[in-house]
């Protein structure tokens, strides 16, 4: 029961959320308020705003909402009564995890953990996940460094107020453009925004290049080559500094399979395969931050699967459309109880939405939707891009995750505007890109009321 | 529908809990594990385990669960259609709240809120609470520092990769025995456990004793006062070396108003008095972390009620029993959109829970039931200690919130265990700390069950 178009009958946002932002700014920062949402009334790829505009919604809650808005099958998952006792009592997942926790996890592991990370740590958000994943690196890493040596009672003690050899001095290389989340330790390998990062405290990490390729790829092998080289040279540079003259050991590497909130920056395969080298050689271990790109959204479970690597990453974080934090681990990261610990590891009852959402993607095969779609999208957004070359450029995508770029920001911020003004609600990233994040219900019929609403948005500049 | 008292027919953990923990073993950490729980048969102040023991629970998920097992209040929210879409739509509150945001917030505030904090930011969990509220107090402090100087946008340009004026160094003051979470940014503040923080990196930040009183309090009011002065001068010296001779400006004083994890440290209201007046003469801004304690959890709505400050602090974390987790905190530390930010902040779904949480608190006075029940189970502790002073000692609290310390680690464990057998579950702080965290409905029956088995357990020792 989706609309079969937008429905626009006030500029978005509209006098009531307008009224309603003013309301809400005595009590919150409401800077960041697009418009506010009948979530009651939004269904399937449309968002319905306060002011009953009908949105055909491409940015899904900052790329969040796997399924789009109240789906039949998650709905039911809600209003089982067998189901309540799971949202009534948030259980503390270390020390008191439900009976049906390793049957649930299972399932979770069995239809998505990626091969070879056969294990799962479950958290509350991207930030935690990766935090938590920082810290699996430097626990291993910092044991492997001691060998089996045990540490004094005082080098045990000192640690506890930030000292002496419990509390290593390492670091996570990380790239220009990344983005990993806004907690300290994730923010000091975030370079997305300015804004992000004003005023907060930071810590010396390598944080090295990362392609900026020229579009179309195919006429601009070699420049693009050329960024893969000298990216990872300077990954391989910056490790050696920071190994030997810095005596701040890279313990880990972090990576975007696409940097996606610093600007929509793809790496080619062979970049991130070289990546993995280095690391291996470096004994750096790789985490792919896959916290945005995940869960069908590039039209594979993982982006990573596009880059034909090796072998898995040591450590593959996610959220967002999982709706759960969390990362995939082998054996090898397991270490003593209580140090990967907090109250909650999660929410079970965001797991179950999870789980059934892994059945609905697997019944109507909304990965190979998400493909075909994303090629349908991408093919048009390139003609686009060819129309429209003095506004837009760089059409690129993997699936349906999908950009391209605005001739400037003032550009791309208008046209965002202009779209939403004709029913399409969508997102930015980094300094210029338009970005493009729909459910994976998202299907050819909703890509042609987009680039129609597009194409209508481009000829009123 | 509670059992009249507990029920033990296996040992805790028992054989089905053994059983699921090895199975789960294969796919987690799983050594934090106390047993698997049956959350619904599990009702009220009782816990019921996989092996159909039912336990008194005076831990109630690490102090998290506000309203005890399947409250009936809370079972009608989640069973309401009309909230359906709330749980099936998890928004992205920070561009797309929902249209009711404002009233579901005010009506937080209003019940709860500090005096003159009457600003709300929402987040996940309490480290993203404290994470962020560092983050207010270093925006707000390095904006001040800049007067109205504008950043080049070379400084601009260079903290996004964590150097420039735009990435200042500055520190928060933290206590030894302090827990603010395990995140990097608060990790740097926690120094409860060695197990919490060895191997991972970590920052320079000043870290002041805390008082550790001699009990009873009566008795040794001299030393205890010693206490007091000897740490206030440390945290006055400290500030001084950090401020003018490390020059890394202390933004902000972080403290809980009991320490919590770090086994249950008290400071006076005299302690807190003067650690704000401090705090005030330095520039350094007070954040009471209110994670553990808050919402009723020691007789009153939040703990640092009990120290009669001048003013409130100028931020006051929360999470746990909250559902969610967040900050309350004033008009100046309104600052530009997007600095405080993610894609969730926080889960409306857990904040509709809270809403009721406090309707029921409200009607049922549970707060005034916790400082009831509070003073009669401290006092019954307090004859504990003496009858029994061999094995425990030092019993303290505010309402509800107690704790005792074992002679040794060995002691309070085994006691822990004992008590586990005899159907009271409960948990550990610190290095020889029992501590008690029951629900809000816990009363005086409870209180009597809780006294009689422990009374038991120390007998057999
Ligand atoms: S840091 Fe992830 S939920 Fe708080």
């Amino acid at each position: 029961n989706e609309p079969d178009a937008p429905v626009v009958n006030t500029p978005v946002p509209g006098p009531k959320s307008l009224e309603l932002t003013k309301q809400i700014a005595t009590i919150q920062q409401a800077g960041t308020i697009q418009f506010f949402t009948d979530y009651e009334n939004s269904t399937g790829n449309y968002i319905v705003d306060a002011d009953g505009n009908k949105l055909l919604d491409v940015y899904m809650q900052i790329a969040s909402l796997p399924l789009g808005y109240n789906h039949p099958d998650i709905q039911k998952v809600i209003s089982d009564p067998k189901n309540y006792s799971i949202f009534v009592n948030r259980p503390a997942l270390g020390t008191n995890p439900p009976v049906n926790l390793y049957e649930k996890l299972t399932k979770i592991i069995n239809s998505c953990a990626p091969k070879g990370l056969n294990m799962i740590q479950t958290m509350a958000c991207g930030s935690c996940a990766n935090e938590n994943a920082y810290k699996a690196i430097f626990i291993r890493y910092n044991s492997l460094m001691r060998g089996g040596k045990d540490l004094t009672a005082e080098d045990l003690n000192e640690c506890v107020v930030n000292k002496g050899p419990g509390c290593p001095d390492l670091s996570i290389l990380s790239f220009k453009g990344a983005f990993h989340g806004r907690t300290f330790g994730v923010l000091a390998t975030t370079h997305s925004k300015t804004i992000h990062k004003l005023d907060i405290p930071s810590l010396d990490w390598p944080v090295a290049p990362f392609p900026r390729y020229k579009y179309p790829l195919e006429e601009n092998v070699e420049y693009n080559k050329k960024q893969d080289e000298d990216c990872l040279r300077e990954v391989e540079q910056l490790i050696e500094y920071y190994n030997n003259v810095k005596k701040r050991p890279v313990a880990g590497i972090v990576v975007e399979p696409v940097q996606s909130e610093g600007g929509d920056h793809h790496g080619s395969p062979y970049f991130f395969q070289q990546l993995q080298r280095i690391g291996k050689e470096k004994n750096s271990m790789l985490l792919i931050d896959e916290v945005q790109t995940g869960l069908g959204a590039t039209g594979k479970m993982w982006a990573f699967e596009h880059f034909n690597l090796a072998e898995s990453p040591d450590l593959m974080t996610f959220a967002k459309k999982m709706q759960i934090g969390g990362y995939f681990y082998s054996e090898k990261f397991v270490t003593q109880p209580y140090r990967i610990f907090n109250t909650w590891l999660g929410d079970p009852a965001r797991a179950l939405l999870l789980e059934e959402t892994l059945n609905v993607i697997k019944r109507d095969k909304l990965i190979e939707l998400n493909e075909k779609t994303g090629e349908y999208l991408l093919s048009n957004l390139k003609v686009m891009c060819k129309d429209y070359s003095k506004l837009i450029a760089n059409a690129r995508g993997l699936g349906t995750f999908c950009a391209f770029d605005g001739a400037s920001s003032k550009i791309r911020d208008d046209l965002i505007a202009k779209m939403r003004n004709l029913g399409i609600q969508c997102g930015a990233s980094g300094d210029v890109a338009f970005r493009i994040r729909p459910s994976l219900i998202f299907s050819k019929k909703h890509a042609d009321i987009f680039i129609d609403r597009l194409e209508k948005s481009l000829k009123s500049f």
